[in-house]
C-alpha cells in the first residue's frame, strides 16, 4: 500500500504532534461541543436532552485482520460500529472520542489512512471528533471509540420495552456482512497459498461492502421520527439477529415468534451462502456485524411503516412462557438460541 | 498469585455472562445515571450542567508491566488516571465506562482482580460504572477507560485561561511516581537475575504507592470550591511538570517563571533520586504520572490558599515573549523544555 512513498516515523512527531497532525482537519459542527481536543477532557452541553454514551474496543486479530481490511475502511467502520449503538437508543450521535494504540510497524501514513476513514464517517454522519488518546503498542493495532449522542427523554428507546402483541421489525437485510467476511477469508487463504492469484471477488461487491463499510442506520431513526413511531424497544444487530432478539425478549421479559420466511436476505447473500454450503437463515441469525436496527412497534403503528421497503416485519412479541421461537419455512417451530458471540471460544 | 486455586476459563461465561459477572456488585449512585450497563448505550442526564468526557487507553508493555503491577492496582490506577482529567477541568467525575481486551492467558480470577481495583476506585471516588466492552485480545491486556463528569458552566477550567501575573500552583508533591517506577524496575532486574533474592523496597513505600496507586485530586477541586477560588487555568500532571506548564503557557499564549526551590518534592523522592544518581528536580519536571493538579490563580486569591500545606505556589505567569523559564536554586535561568513524553521514542 505504501511501497513507493517515503514514510514518516511517528516518533518524529511525538504524541501531541501526532494528535494535532491527525485531527487538524476535523471541524467542530455542534453547538453542544463546547470544547473538543486540546484539554484534559472534552466539554459537552446538552441542556435538557438526555446524553447517550457508548464505547467499543477493536483489536487486531480479533475484530479485524489487516490482511484484507484496508486501514481507511477500518477507521470508518470503527466509528460506524459505535454510532450504531447510539442510533439503537433512538438517539442522534453527535461526538466521538478515538484512542489508538499503534505498534512500530505502522508509519504515519498508515495512521493517516485510519483517520481518513474516521473523517469520512464524521463528515457523512455529522459527528464531531472531540478527544482521544494516542499511544505506542507493543503488539498490534488497538482502536477504542466512545460515541456520545442525545435524545429527548421521551424518545430514548431501551431494550426492555417490548410488549405482548408488538411487531418485531428489522431494517435493511441480514447475513451479508458475515458472508462478506467468509469470502474475504477464503480469498486470503488462496492468496497465502499462491500470491500470484488475483482475488476472485466478482459479483460480491455488496456483501464485501457490508463487511468492510457498514453504516449505522441513522436514517431509520430519522424515518421513524418522521413517521411518528416511537419503537417500544430497539437494539442494533452486531452479534446476529438471534442474539439481539434474545436480548430484547430477556430484558422485556417476553417471548416472540420469528418467521423465517420474513427475514430479509439479499440475493447476493443468499447465493453466496448456498455456494459456500451454508444455510442463509443461519447466517442471518448468527452472522452479526450487519448493524441494522431491530425494534418492536405497537400494532397500531403498523400502517405507518407497512409500505417502507427498508423495514421488514419479521415476527411479533408473545408472553414470556411461550419462549423465543422461530417458525421455519416448512412450519417447524425452533427455539432461538444465541450463537452470535464466539470471540472467547475456540 | 493464583497458584493454589482452581481457575475458570473465561470462555465458559461468554461476553455477556462475563460483563454481568464482573459488574453485578457495582451500584448506581447518581441520579444523572438514567441507564447503566445492559443496553446499547448508557443514558446520562445533566440538565443544565456541562458534561465532561475524557478517555485513556492503557496497553500492557507500554503503560504497565504485569511483572510488578498487581492487577487490582492496575484496575484502580486505570480509573484514577481518567478521573484526574475530569478534576483537571474543575469538574466532578460521576461515571466511567471500561473496555478490556484479554488474552487467553488471563483466567477469570485475574480479570476479577482488575475489577476489584476498578470497584475500589469507584467506591472511593463515588463513581458509577455505566458501560463498556469486553473482548478477547491476541496482544496482551488492553484497558480503555472513558470518564464522564459535570460542572457548572461558570466553573469549567480550561488550559488556556492563564493571565500575566497569575500565580502558578501545584498540589501535593512531584517526582515520586517516577522514582517509584525506577525502584520497581530495578528490583525486577534483580529478580530476573536471581529469583531467590527478595525485592528490597524498604523505606520506599511512599514512592511505590505513588506509582502503583495514584489518586486523582478531587479533594483539591472541592477545596478550591470551598476557598471560593476558581483557577484561571488547570491541567493534571500526567506527563511531568515541564510538559504541563508548557501546555498551559502555549494555550494561554503566555510565558512563566518557575522557581526550582519551590517545586514540592517529598524527602523519600529526593533521597531515592540521589541514591540512583538522578537530579530530583529533573524527576519532578519530566517524570510524570504524579496526577497532581497544576493550576494558575489570580494574585488576589493568594491569601485564601497561602496557608494550605497541600498546595505550593511555584512561580508566576509572564508575557509570551518572556518565554517559559525556570530559575534554578543557584539563580541560573533555564528555558523549560518538554521531556515528559517518550512513549514513541527509543
Amino acid at each position: 500500500m505504501f511501497e513507493n512513498k517515503e514514510l514518516t516515523d511517528i516518533a518524529e512527531l511525538g504524541e501531541f504532534g501526532l494528535i494535532k497532525h491527525l485531527t487538524d482537519n476535523f471541524k467542530i459542527r455542534h453547538e453542544t461541543s463546547i470544547k473538543g481536543i486540546g484539554d484534559d477532557a472534552a466539554v459537552l452541553n446538552f441542556g435538557e436532552k438526555e446524553v447517550l454514551i457508548s464505547t467499543d474496543l477493536l483489536l487486531e486479530g480479533i475484530h479485524f485482520d489487516l490482511a484484507y481490511v484496508p486501514l481507511m475502511h477500518l477507521g470508518y467502520k470503527a466509528v460506524q460500529v459505535n454510532l450504531s449503538d447510539i442510533y439503537a437508543m433512538n438517539g442522534i450521535a453527535t461526538q466521538i472520542t478515538v484512542s489508538i494504540g499503534l505498534s512500530s510497524k505502522f508509519p504515519l501514513e498508515a495512521v493517516e489512512e485510519i483517520y481518513k476513514g474516521i473523517e469520512l464517517a464524521c463528515n457523512k454522519f455529522n459527528i464531531d471528533l472531540i478527544g482521544g488518546d494516542t499511544s505506542a503498542s507493543k503488539q498490534g493495532l488497538v482502536i477504542s471509540v466512545t460515541s456520545i449522542g442525545y435524545a429527548d427523554k421521551k424518545d430514548v428507546t431501551y431494550r426492555n420495552g417490548a410488549e405482548e402483541g408488538d411487531l418485531l421489525c428489522v431494517s435493511g437485510d441480514l447475513g451479508g456482512a458475515y458472508l462478506g467476511l467468509q469470502i474475504l477469508e477464503r480469498e486470503k487463504l488462496v492468496y497465502l497459498e499462491n500470491p500470484n492469484i488475483q482475488p476472485d471477488l466478482e459479483g460480491k461487491d455488496y456483501i464485501i461492502e457490508r463487511q468492510l463499510k457498514p453504516e449505522g442506520r441513522r436514517d431509520i431513526v430519522d424515518l421513524l421520527a418522521q413517521m411518528d413511531i416511537k419503537p417500544t424497544s430497539m437494539i442494533d444487530v452486531s452479534d446476529g439477529l438471534a442474539s439481539e432478539i434474545l436480548h430484547i425478549c430477556e430484558q422485556s421479559e417476553k417471548g416472540c415468534n420469528l418467521y423465517e420466511e420474513k427475514i430479509p436476505i439479499d440475493p447476493v447473500t443468499y447465493e453466496t451462502a448456498r455456494e459456500l454450503g451454508l444455510d442463509p437463515t443461519i447466517c442471518a441469525l448468527s452472522g452479526g456485524e450487519d448493524y441494522e436496527l431491530l425494534f418492536t412497534i405497537k400494532q397500531s403503528d403498523y400502517p405507518k411503516l407497512k409500505n417502507d421497503v427498508d423495514i421488514s416485519v419479521i415476527g411479533h412479541i408473545t408472553d414470556k412462557n411461550s419462549g423465543c421461537k422461530m417458525i421455519s419455512k416448512s412450519n417447524v417451530v425452533h427455539t432461538i438460541t444465541a450463537q452470535g458471540w464466539t470471540a472467547f471460544k475456540g
